[in-house]
C-alpha cells in the first residue's frame, strides 16, 4: 500500500460535479492511517510544475461538503498536456514532497496526460500510482457508459429546451439552441428529454455523428415550421459537412482558433447567428432567434442530477481505494447494470490507454434513421442519468368556446 | 359586481411565474357565484379578434397548479397593439360572448393595450371592466415596487453569473456575459446577487442606464485583470454610447431590425462577440469568451424565485377580486413594506395611465458612482425578490503548502 502523500488535481473544463470527485478523493483518504496528507495542485499539472499545492487535509468535513455541491473545479483547472521535459519537471517537484499516488480529475486530454505521466514514470524509475477519474459534459470517454458531469449537463440542456420550447409555443417562430459537443452529440441529443407532448419541440436535432447540409437543414425547418406553425432545433456546436469541416467555417468568413488549431466553437455567439441567416435566407419564416448556450451548460448554479452528484462523488472516493489497495495505474469507469429493471451503476479499473486521449461518439442506435432526431433507445439510456425531481410541463386541457360570429 | 363572463389573457414576453397569474385569476373566480365562465384568449388580444377561446372554467384544479408552475404563458402571447378599428372587432366579440370583465396580464405594452380598449370600449360605450396584471422580467412598470417574473429571472442571472464566475476561476480569461434588458438595467444588474467573495465576478457590470464608451470599457476589463488575473463582466443587451445609439449599432456594420424598427438585441449572439473583439482588439488578454443568455433568462424550467411564484399568483387573484368587487379599471400593483425588518409586499389597484406604456429604469441610488457597479442600496432592494434556497457556493480554505523547490 503506497506510503505517504496523496495528490489530487483536476484538469479540462469543469462540470457542475466535478468537485464531488475532488471531495470523494479528499474524505475517502481519511480512512486510511497510511495516507499521511492529501495535497491538492491548483490548475492541474501547472500546479504541480509551479508547487502550487493547498494542504487538503486541513478542510473541514463541513466546508468540504459545501465545496462538493459548489460547480466547476475548485482547484481550478488547465489545458496544459505535458511533453517529457514538462514531466521531468513534474517528478522533481513529487519527489521534493514525497507524494506517492496522483489522482487526477478530467476528460480523455487529462487520461492522456496521466497516461504520458505514468509511463515517464516508469522510464524514470519513479514510483508513482496515476489514477484518472472521469469528468467530461460531452460523455465521450471510451468503456465509460456514461461520464460525471453529463448527466447534469444533460438535465441543463433539457431544462433549457423545455423552457425555450413553451417560448416559443406562447410567441411563435424559429428559435435555434446551440449545445456544447465538438466531436459527440450526447449533449445536444439530451435535448430531446424537454418533449412532452407530441407536438413539443425540440422538432429538429443535429449532432456532429451525422453530416449537416445546410439546404437539407433548411427544407427540414421549413417542413416542421408547415406543420407546427413553429419549430424548435437543437444543434450542436460541432456540426460538420461531409468533408469534416466544422460547419460554422463554411458559413463564416472569419473564425478565431485556439492554442491547439482547433477553431473556437464555445463562447461565441457566431453559429446559432449564421444558421438564423440561413433560415432567415431559404425560407418565409419572419421571426427567427438563436441562442448559444455557451458556458452555463457545465457551471450553472442548480441545475444538478442526484445520480451525477452521487456517481461524481463515488468516482473519486472508488480513486483512492484503488491507488491505496490496488497495484496498477489506470481509470475508474462506470458500467451500467440492471437491478430488476432499476437502473444502477458499478465501478472498474480499467487500463488508462483504453481511455486516454479517445473518444467515443454516438452510436447509431441513438441516431435516428433521419439523421435529425435519437431513437427510443437513447432515451431508455438517458432518462435514468438525469436525475430526480424534473419540473413538471402541462397545458391547458380545456375545450375552445363555440365561435359565434366566425363559425 | 359585473355578471357574466371573465375573459382573460397573456400578453408580451412571457416569464417563469406568468402561469401562477393567469391560475390565481381563474381560481379566485371560483368563489364567485356571479361568474358564469371564465375564457382564456389564445395570443392575447389577436385571440380575442379571431374568437379563439378556451373555456378554463373545464380545467380541473390539479391541471390548473400544473400550469401554474410551467413557465411560459400557457394561453401563448402576442406583441399586436390595438388601433381603433382593432378594438371594434374586439367589442364585437366581446359582446357576441356577453364577456363583462378583461384581465390582461402583461407588461407596460400589454397595459397600454388595455388603456386603448378601455378608452375605446367608453367611447363606444361598451361596458367593459378592464385590469392590467402585471408581469416582466425586465421589472419595468411604473408605480410598482417590482413586477412578477423579475425576481425569477433575477435568480437566473445570479444563477448564471455564479456559475461563470466559478468556471472563470478554473480557467482564467476575460468572459462577457450578455443579460435581456433594452432601456431598464435591473436584470442585468442581478448579477451582482452572484458574488460571494471579494474577488467574486461578476467585476464589472454595464447597464443601459448609463453611457458606455468602448475604450473605457477596454480599460476598465485590462485594469480588473491585471488585478485578479481575470474578469466576468455582465453586460445589458441595450447599452447605447452617448447619443443614444445601442452598441451592437455602433459596433456591428448589419442589425436587424424588428417588425417595430427596433435593433434586434435578443436571439442573437452579436453583441457578445462584438465586445470580445474590443477586448481583443485592446487588450493583450489572450483567452476572451462571450455568452448570450438568451431566451433562457425568462424560461427555463426550474429556476423559479418563491417569493415570485407566491407574488405572481397573488395578482392574479387580486385582479379578480379588484375586477368583481370594485368600480375602476387599473393596473395591480404592488408595494414593498417593512414587517419589523422582515420584506413583505402590498397590493393596491393603480390607474392604468400610471403605468400603461411607461418604463422606469434604475434608480440612480442602485448604480455605483463608477457607473459600472451597483450599490448596497440595490443588494439591499434584490436580496428579498430571489426567493429562498439559493444554492450555497463554497471554495477550500485550507493553507497552501510551502514550496520546498522554489521557495
Amino acid at each position: 500500500m503506497p506510503q505517504g502523500k496523496v495528490l489530487v488535481a483536476q484538469g479540462g473544463g469543469p462540470t457542475a460535479v466535478i468537485n464531488e470527485s475532488l471531495v470523494g478523493v479528499v474524505t475517502e483518504a481519511r480512512k486510511f492511517d497510511s495516507i499521511e496528507r492529501v495535497y491538492g495542485a491548483l490548475h492541474g499539472v501547472s500546479g504541480i510544475v509551479n508547487e502550487d499545492f493547498l494542504d487538503l487535509t486541513q478542510e473541514t468535513d463541513a466546508n468540504l461538503e459545501n465545496v462538493a455541491k459548489t460547480p466547476c473545479s475548485a482547484l481550478g483547472s488547465t489545458r496544459v498536456k505535458p511533453d517529457l521535459a514538462y514531466c521531468q519537471e513534474i517528478f522533481k517537484v513529487l519527489q521534493a514532497h514525497e507524494i506517492s499516488t496522483f489522482l487526477y480529475i478530467g476528460g480523455n486530454d487529462s487520461s492522456d496526460t496521466l497516461k504520458i505521466l505514468a509511463e515517464e514514470a516508469v522510464n524514470a524509475n519513479y514510483a508513482l500510482r496515476c489514477i484518472h477519474v472521469p469528468k467530461t459534459i460531452d460523455n465521450d470517454l471510451m468503456i465509460n457508459d456514461h461520464t460525471p458531469g453529463y448527466p447534469s449537463a444533460a438535465r441543463f440542456v433539457a431544462s433549457a429546451f423545455a423552457g425555450v420550447n413553451q417560448d416559443n409555443r406562447a410567441l411563435p417562430g424559429a428559435y435555434i439552441g446551440v449545445v456544447m459537443g465538438r466531436h459527440a452529440g450526447f449533449l445536444t441529443a439530451a435535448s430531446a428529454l424537454a418533449r412532452n407532448f407530441e407536438d413539443d419541440g425540440p422538432h429538429l436535432i443535429y449532432l456532429p455523428e451525422t453530416t449537416f447540409n445546410a439546404d437539407q437543414f433548411a427544407s427540414d425547418v421549413k417542413r416542421v415550421y408547415d406543420k407546427y406553425g413553429r419549430v424548435v432545433i437543437a444543434v450542436s456546436e460541432g456540426i460538420h459537412d461531409e468533408s469534416g469541416q466544422p460547419i460554422i467555417t463554411t458559413l463564416a468568413k472569419e473564425v478565431e482558433r485556439d492554442d491547439h488549431g482547433n477553431v473556437q466553437l464555445s463562447g461565441t455567439g457566431a453559429l446559432a447567428d449564421l444558421l438564423c441567416d440561413v433560415v432567415k435566407a431559404k425560407t418565409d419564416i419572419s421571426r427567427v432567434r438563436g441562442d448559444t448556450f455557451g458556458y452555463l451548460q457545465r457551471s450553472f448554479l442548480g441545475c444538478v442530477s442526484d445520480v451525477d452528484q452521487r456517481e461524481a462523488r463515488e468516482v473519486g472516493q472508488r480513486a483512492l481505494q484503488y491507488a491505496q489497495t490496488g497495484d496498477t495505474d489506470g481509470s475508474v469507469t462506470i458500467h451500467r447494470v440492471d437491478k430488476g429493471g432499476q437502473y444502477a451503476a458499478e465501478y472498474q479499473l480499467s487500463p488508462l490507454d483504453a481511455v486516454a486521449g479517445k473518444t467515443k461518439v454516438m452510436d447509431p442506435s441513438f441516431i435516428a434513421d433521419s439523421g435529425h432526431d435519437v431513437t427510443d433507445a437513447f432515451m431508455d439510456y438517458l432518462t435514468p442519468l438525469v436525475g430526480s425531481d424534473m419540473p413538471v410541463v402541462a397545458r391547458l386541457e380545456a375545450d375552445p368556446v363555440a365561435k359565434i360570429l366566425k363559425k
